[in-house]
C-alpha cells in the first residue's frame, strides 16, 4: 500500500514487538501503536487499533511468537478478543501446530503473513479479470491493505484495475458505526483511484439509478455453504444488488473459509458496545440514554453471491 | 406531543411570527427558534431549524401569513427552499387560492394547519388497526410531531396503539447523515415507548432475523403510480422488507399524493451539503478533503408498498 507515496505494511513485526499503523487515528492522523506483550496485542485487536479478518490473523501470528513462553494461554486470550473473524481462530491453531511440531516460531510466523499478503495479491489479479473499463463499483466497509496488512481483498482487485490504467470510480459506504469507510478512502485517495463516499442509506439509491456495475466486499467467515458474515449492512448491499441485477462478489482468501460452519446459521455475531453509535472519538453524537443497539457483523446467504474471489481464482458459492 | 409530560406542538403562530422548537437542538435541548419575516422563514425551512414533509406545508403556510404583502414573490421564495417536499407547493398553493377568493389569510392558514393536525390524528386511528400486540416496527427518519406539528405520520400509529396499551417495540435507524432518527427516538422516550436506535446498516440483520414485524415510514412526496420519495434510505428498507416478506406501509396525508407526477421518476431529488456527511454538530467526522455524495431523499417504487396509511384509511397502491 502506498502511504504518502511510500511503499508500506499496515503492521510489521520488529524488536519482538508488533508495530501497527493505528487505525483508530485514521485517516486524520498516521500514529504508530506498538504492542510489546500479549496483553497488548489482546487490546490492540479487541479495541480495533488493527481490524480486518486478515489483519486480525496476522496480528495473531506474531502474537504468539510474542507470547510462545505459554503458548496455551496465549492462544486462549487471544481466540477471546473477537468472536465472529474466522482468520483469528485459523493463525492461531496454524501456529499452535507449528509450535507443535517444532518449527521456528518466528519463521513460522513471519511465513504465516508473507503468505497471506501474497494471497491478497493474487486475489488482486484474479479480481482485476472481472473488472471492465468505466465500471462504478461499490464497496462497504474496509477490505483494504489496512485490514489485511497489505493490497487488501476488495480492494486488491480495484488496485490492480488502477494500475493497468482501467478507469474506474468507487462508491464507499461510510459503513456506520465504526465509519471503515473513511480507511477506504483514505487508502484510495493514497492510491490516486477516484471515488466518493456516501451515507450507507445512499447505496440503494445509486444501485437503482444504474449508478453502481458491481458490489465487492470482504468477509470476516464463510461457513462450508457460502453464506458468510462480514461487516454489518453487507447483508443489505447483497440483497439490494440481486434486486438490482448488480454482481455481488466476495473477496477473501482461503483463510476465511470455515470447513467446521455448516451455514450462516452457526456463525456467532459480536454485539459490540453502544458508545460506538453514540461518540465521534470525543464527540458525543447522541445523548447517553438513547437506546441502542449494536451488531457489529450480519450473515449474507450465498444465494446473494455472484462468486467469491480467491486467491486459487473466482469460486462459485 | 408530550413534552416533558405536557401537550405541546413542534411549531405555532404567535404575534405575527412563527415559533418552531428548533429540530437543530434536538434531542440535546429544548430550544424555541423564531419567524418573524420571509428570510428567516425560508431559512427555518432550508437550514432544517423544522422538516418534514408536512411540517414544512404548515410553516409555508404560516410564512404566506407573514409574507402577505406580497404573496407572489412570498410564495416564489418559500417554493424555492427546499425541491422534494410535496406539501410545501400543496400548502403555498392552498394559501395564494385563498388570497384570490378574499379569505381571512391567518384563519385559512390556522385552518390548514388544524386540518393537517386532524389528518395525522386519522391516521393515527387508521394504523392502529393494522398494529397487533407484541409487534416489532421499523421506522426510518422522523416521521413524527416534530415532522407534522402533532401526532406525526408513521408514529401517528404508534402513539395510538400504545396509548391502547399494546404492547410495541420500536427499531428506529439512526437515519444518517442527519440522523433524525434522535429526534423518533427523543419522541418515542417523551411518550414511554420502548424501542432502540440502530445503524441504519442494522435493519436488514433484524429482518433476516425475524424480529421486525412491519415496517412504516412517512413520504415527501407521493406520485401518481404510488411511487414515492422519502428520507435517503427508505428504498433500501422497501427492498429488505420485501425480501424478507416484512409488510411496508407508508403513512402520509392526502396532501403528500402529487396528481401531476405520473412516476417516480419524475420527482426531484434534493442533493444537500456535503457538511451533513463531514460534521456533526461542530464536530469533524471526515476530512475536509473526502469526496462524498449526499442524495438527501431516494424514491421507492410502488411495487414494495403494502399500503398507504392516510386519513382516509389504508389503500392499496
Amino acid at each position: 500500500m502506498k502511504i504518502n507515496g511510500e511503499e508500506k505494511q499496515s503492521l510489521w513485526f520488529e524488536d519482538n514487538k508488533i508495530i501497527f499503523i493505528d487505525q483508530r487515528k485514521l485517516p486524520d492522523s498516521i500514529e504508530l501503536f506498538e504492542a510489546s506483550n500479549v496483553e497488548q496485542v489482546c487490546f490492540a485487536i479487541r479495541d480495533m487499533v488493527v481490524r480486518g479478518a486478515p489483519a486480525i490473523g496476522a496480528t495473531a501470528a506474531y502474537g504468539m511468537v510474542i507470547g510462545k513462553k505459554d503458548a496455551v494461554k496465549t492462544a486462549k486470550l487471544l481466540k477471546e478478543t473477537r468472536p465472529t473473524a474466522f482468520d483469528l481462530f485459523y493463525a492461531v491453531d496454524h501456529m499452535l501446530r507449528c509450535i507443535q511440531n517444532g518449527e521456528n516460531i518466528l519463521d513460522s510466523a513471519e511465513q504465516y503473513v508473507n503468505d497471506m499478503v501474497q494471497r491478497c495479491k493474487r486475489i488482486g489479479e484474479h479480481g482485476d479479470k472481472i473488472i471492465k473499463n468505466n465500471m462504478r463499483i461499490l464497496t462497504h466497509c474496509n477490505a483494504g491493505a489496512l485490514a489485511t496488512v497489505d493490497y487488501g481483498t476488495a480492494l486488491a482487485p480495484l488496485r490492480v484495475a488502477h494500475k493497468k490504467n482501467k478507469n474506474i470510480f468507487v462508491f464507499a459506504d461510510e459503513t456506520r458505526p465504526r465509519l471503515q469507510g473513511l480507511l477506504t478512502s483514505w487508502e484510495l485517495s493514497q492510491e490516486g483511484i477516484a471515488h466518493a463516499v456516501i451515507a450507507d442509506n445512499a447505496a440503494g439509491h445509486y444501485m437503482k439509478n444504474g449508478e453502481i456495475d458491481m458490489v465487492i466486499t470482504g468477509a470476516d467467515r464463510i461457513a462450508k455453504n457460502g453464506d458468510f458474515a462480514n461487516k454489518i449492512g453487507t447483508y443489505e448491499k447483497a440483497v439490494l444488488a440481486k434486486a438490482n441485477g448488480i454482481p455481488f462478489y466476495v473477496a477473501a482468501p482461503i483463510s476465511t473459509f470455515d470447513p467446521s460452519i455448516k451455514t450462516g446459521d452457526d456463525i456467532i455475531i459480536e454485539q459490540r458496545s453502544e458508545q460506538e453509535l453514540k461518540y465521534y472519538k470525543d464527540a458525543r453524537i447522541m445523548p447517553k440514554e438513547t437506546p441502542v443497539k449494536n451488531p457489529a457483523f450480519d450473515v449474507t446467504p450465498a444465494a446473494f453471491v455472484t462468486g467469491f474471489i480467491t486467491e486459487d481464482g473466482i469460486k462459485k458459492p
